[in-house]
């Protein structure tokens, strides 16, 4: 059983290599050869003041690999309000750190074959479905990328649009200028601005990767050609979609999310019920349908497209994970544990 | 990060300790205070012939002890036929072993405290379930107890059965001799009997055991003020249950699971499609409500009672588990590994 850090698996995997994993796995998923089973959260209280405890799980199995992936986030929420809006933000509770776990099963053997946190790993497969969209949906010409959010995520949105696009002009924005500042010290070639709409102005693509609880992306800044993507189901709205001419999911499966709240849990029914993610969100074609060619990309210069609702599957795990653990035991990476710590000699 | 072994738990805890700690939390989930997570088994294909892959996951939270259980199974299965009838066999293929694990999560942290082999605690478990039952269902009175299923499970349920009942004598019965014997040879005070007649003839307790995907127990040989005890679904069937006055099950929200099976898995059909736990079933009261007197137990002596489809929930592995944790580091048992492998600095 192999442990492997964070650290490791940002050394093992580049980009270019988790969309290369994931690609067929999104074909195999929508010819029923992959199964992605729903996420859960569960959801109760916690010690800390105003917070909950959610432990969420995902997974999915993908017999060509021969891997089944968990990935389990063990998390203490808070909603505060930053910059005037609400943002869902987990507390790094676990004497400063977070809990976010993956964990890799054979379907040969049913052995545990690894275990690693989750934030690379979640960090990529996240820029990697986004760039694998703005691929197959956004104009080859598009030059000016506006980048909303500057976190951890926007990075991983910007290298992955830049690996499957030229873009001249990289613009980002968020509230607060601190942020902008620290994303541009880290990324080459990018200009922070200090108005959203100096960054969305004459863009090609938008992107956004924030926290944000409410939306981000005005339904006016949408212009003929545009391609616009955004990870959180809550950054945009139906008036967003409405003036797409071309809308894709990210997984339509996962949209069967189980929430199983306890009575008495503070806090907790913002989370889930903002967003557009309902009923009608679900007709919309999804990332396996747009790359197994069973629904068009983009077919005129001038259509609105969009990729939305990037939200994590097993699956994906399961795809960057079999990668993970290959280049690992190629290279000689991670700490292997003895495997009869995580079998047993009785038929449970 | 504490890595406890079978042979650790098995030291650790008693049939008594884990029936004392799981009363509290089957009280607590009937009053909304624990949170229990559906079962979900996903099927799909694998390479050994005949044969399919399960992952199947159950989980459960208890603020009150401050854990989130899960508890995974990783399975290798296949369906053969043995003394005339179709059995569940999970196949050891992780090196001869088998998989399953479970993890205990901290509610008030995030982080992982444990993990450990599931067998140990899934057999107690088991028996403390069903020992609970008959505590609360079987006449005070009882001094014959006929176990049907002499493998693994069996030992526990005799276990439990005498932690709550004097039994002046113990029958036991499968179907191959060589079982009985060995069985005989585990548990003092036994004597194996060469038919199933021999075995339920006059007995006060009928309890099965066993791995059996059809009826094991005859509704002929329910007679008045006996208690039948089953663990699987498929032992008993409407039949049996129309002969009794009085049915719990163990849970009945665990009747929500959620099967996901890969179109082409072989075999897996049987399993899940046999059984008779199907929505009239969820009507019986369970085990929370009796030990939380929401539903009457036993009013009197020649009423038939019956416990029925002890399956397993997360919620039993959230209380057992954290009595274990809790022993496992007053005693110092276990392997710690460091918490940093299992955390990280990076929100996901």
């Amino acid at each position: 059983m192999l442990i492997l850090s964070n650290e490791e698996i940002a050394r093992l995997l580049t980009m270019q290599d988790v969309m290369a994993a994931l690609e067929p796995m999104y074909r195999d998923a929508v010819e029923s050869r992959a199964l992605l089973s729903p996420r859960f959260d569960n959801m109760m209280p916690t010690a800390l003041e105003g917070a909950y405890y959610a432990f969420k799980h995902m997974g999915g199995g993908w017999p060509a690999q021969g891997i089944q992936a968990l990935r389990i986030n063990s998390d203490i929420c808070t909603h505060p309000v930053i910059a005037g809006k609400p943002r869902r933000v987990k507390q790094p509770m676990a004497d400063g750190r977070w809990v976010g776990l993956v964990l890799l099963f054979s379907t040969e053997t049913g052995k545990l074959l690894a275990m690693f946190p989750d934030g690379v790993m979640q960090r990529l497969r996240v820029g990697a479905a986004s760039g694998l969209g703005l691929k197959h949906l956004a104009r080859e010409n598009v030059s000016t990328l506006a980048l909303i959010g500057t976190g951890w995520q926007a990075g991983a949105q910007l290298m992955a649009a830049r690996a499957v696009r030229n873009f001249r002009e990289v613009r980002v924005y968020s509230p607060q200028q601190k942020s902008r500042e620290a994303f541009v010290a880290r990324n080459k070639n990018v200009r922070a601005v200090d108005t959203v709409e100096a960054c969305v102005e004459g863009a090609d693509v938008i992107l956004s990767a924030t926290s944000s609880m409410v939306r981000v992306i005005d339904p006016k800044w949408l212009k003929p050609g545009m391609h616009v993507g955004s990870i959180k189901s809550q950054e945009i709205d139906g008036e967003v979609l409405d003036r797409c001419d071309r809308i894709f999911v990210h997984n339509r499966q996962q949209a069967k999310q189980y929430n199983n709240v306890m009575p008495g849990t503070p806090n907790v029914k913002e989370e889930h019920e903002q967003g557009w993610w309902r009923e009608p969100a679900r007709s919309y074609p999804d990332l396996g349908e747009l790359l197994a060619e069973r629904a068009p990309g983009r077919e005129r210069a001038d259509e609105i497209t969009c990729f939305a609702n990037n939200v994590g599957t097993g699956l994906q795990f399961a795809a960057a994970g079999a990668l993970a653990l290959r280049k690992a035991r190629e290279q000689g990476v991670g700490r292997e544990l003895p495997d009869d710590w995580f079998t047993e000699d009785v038929h449970p």
